[in-house]
């Protein structure tokens, strides 16, 4: 099993609005403490408008910390594509690339909070259509040689050669957050790795991976779990007192999240749902909350489950918490045999 | 008197495509040296579809350089706003002066190279009206104290707030390249700082300064040299042979910068005129070519004009180069008084 970081610069819990230089400085470090103890990667996600000062800027944050590790890989979870004029994301990530040595991990998705959509005036039911016009421009780029054009609805180019190439041929890998299985399907056959969310059971995670791992399957090539992203909150709780702490973190995450997410005029799928459930009974079901012991029974279902690569969001951001994992838990799992090199 | 550096990763007098990732690390080497070295600033060009790994995202690349160096200046000459989303832009922008400890000079620019505009399907006779737009609400989103929306031509908003907040405040200091007497006092006026053009004579860049001067003095404000920049070639040349290879190199450059610049059907201002000129000729009269002697009388005239602020173009990217000047040249140029601190 392998561990990464998933997350941004400023605690998600919290309305507070904190100084973002501060924040930005000790999420360097928090980095930077993760990559000596072990993991494996760090996933930033890119957000706007909250007014709580969260990262925003993802690709040009990652390009910070391509000079301050070395051996980390870099990810975006995810640039949304529908905000992105695609030459120019295509660009900063291949420079990122470039700069970091080959390691970024370029995850992309369609965007899912109304509070987002809204402040940049685009419709929401325009998700999609932008998503795949920025994807299909992003994938000409690296993969064409030499110029080319494109007319599309949302964007057009004529006789263009985007640099620099970025070091990873033929390009960084491609991640997305997928659930629906007829998604999932598509994505793996596709060649496109997939981050799985923080909400889901394992169950649902389980048969997530299944049906990518059963979609490359079927195409004759074999399947990688490092291809598979899990994402799961971090509540470190030495007793009851801590784990009623991260009982109320969590559910004060969640409805934060939630806000920012729903049209207040309407309603959501897996958001809407899962806040519909009672809090505290989906935090036991879905995060590592407890001690090592818990947190590392925990993992073991997962593993049962065929998931090898989580990605840990811990809302203090606690380094103390990062060095416990570190210590306590990660011994637990034997590190896959190239756990040394990249992905 | 101060230096600083211009340009980019690619040595951009040539037409060859070569290895981006070895060009790249090369360039950080080369900054990181000059930083060593006293220099006080790099401003980085931004360009697109040349088809050479010239460098395109210049914000994620001086984001990389914030953590590779300590006290330099972190210069755009000039992120070009008809491309840009303004917010993201912004956000990039607040991001890399955050990481660099408010380090972020921040050029901004119309765009000048068809090849560039043809590329974006941008009509060329759009860019003042964009950038325009586009720095309305770069300006809005860094000095509206909460939330504000824009509804503007091109971009619309709706009550957003642009993080992270960058650290210098209200804002990193606006540089933008301008030449015409008018748009020099404008600037002025406006509290913006300005780059002057490289293929300029020492005469002339001489008189945009003092424009530029009287224009501040005349809001009753004191003239700051540091605010006007001044970029030259740097052709260093020991003898007759050297001088005639750095005139060859100068001379491929303005053919290949004028290729790019100019409409195949058209032909333009500035650049159209000094590629009309004698190159040699222009050479000679623009640049800092010579011996280290000659160079530090070309610098003793541009004092007299009041320029005391150089931004070097060396096509070879030598450190070489800048080892000479750094140890022939500069020391001839007493360090203003506060010249460990920032602009």
């Amino acid at each position: 099993m392998r561990f990464g970081l998933f997350g941004g610069a400023t605690a998600q819990g919290s309305d507070v609005v904190i100084d973002s230089s501060r924040d930005y400085r000790h999420y360097v470090d928090y980095v930077c403490a993760a990559e000596a103890l072990g993991f494996h990667s760090v996933f930033m996600v890119e957000h706007h408008f909250t007014g709580f000062n969260q990262v925003s800027a993802s690709l040009t944050f990652l390009s910070y910390l391509a000079a301050r590790t070395s051996r980390m890989r870099l990810g975006t979870a995810v640039a949304v594509l529908p905000w992105h004029n695609p030459v120019l994301l295509a660009e900063q990530a291949a420079t990122v690339d470039l700069l970091s040595g080959g390691r970024l991990d370029f995850g992309v998705g369609r965007g899912y909070r109304h509070s987002e959509f809204a402040g940049f005036c685009i419709p929401m039911d325009e998700a999609e259509e932008r998503y795949n016009e920025a994807l299909a421009v992003i994938r000409k780029a690296w993969t064409t040689d030499g110029r080319f054009s494109h007319h599309g609805r949302r964007w057009h180019y004529e006789d263009v050669v985007v640099e620099p190439a970025p070091t990873q041929r033929p390009h960084p890998p491609l991640w997305v957050g997928a659930g629906n299985p007829e998604v999932i399907r598509a994505v793996a056959q596709d060649g496109i790795r997939v981050l799985l969310d923080q909400l889901s059971t394992p169950e649902v995670s389980g048969r997530r991976l299944a049906a990518y791992r059963d979609a490359v399957e079927a195409q004759g090539r074999t399947f990688d779990p490092m291809h598979v992203g899990l994402t799961r909150g971090l509540h470190l709780a030495l007793n009851r007192g801590e784990r009623d702490r991260q009982h109320a973190l969590r559910a004060q995450f969640l409805d934060h999240v939630r806000r920012l997410t729903l049209n207040p005029a309407a309603a959501m799928g897996t958001l809407a749902s899962a806040a519909a459930a009672d809090p505290r009974e989906a935090t036991e079901a879905t995060t590592l909350i407890g001690d090592p012991d818990e947190i590392i029974a925990r993992l073991r279902a997962l593993e049962a489950l065929g998931i090898e690569y989580v990605l840990l969001m811990d809302l203090e951001g606690s380094l103390a918490t990062l060095e416990t994992f570190a210590r306590e838990v990660m011994p637990a799992f034997a590190p896959r045999a190239d756990a040394a090199v990249a992905a």
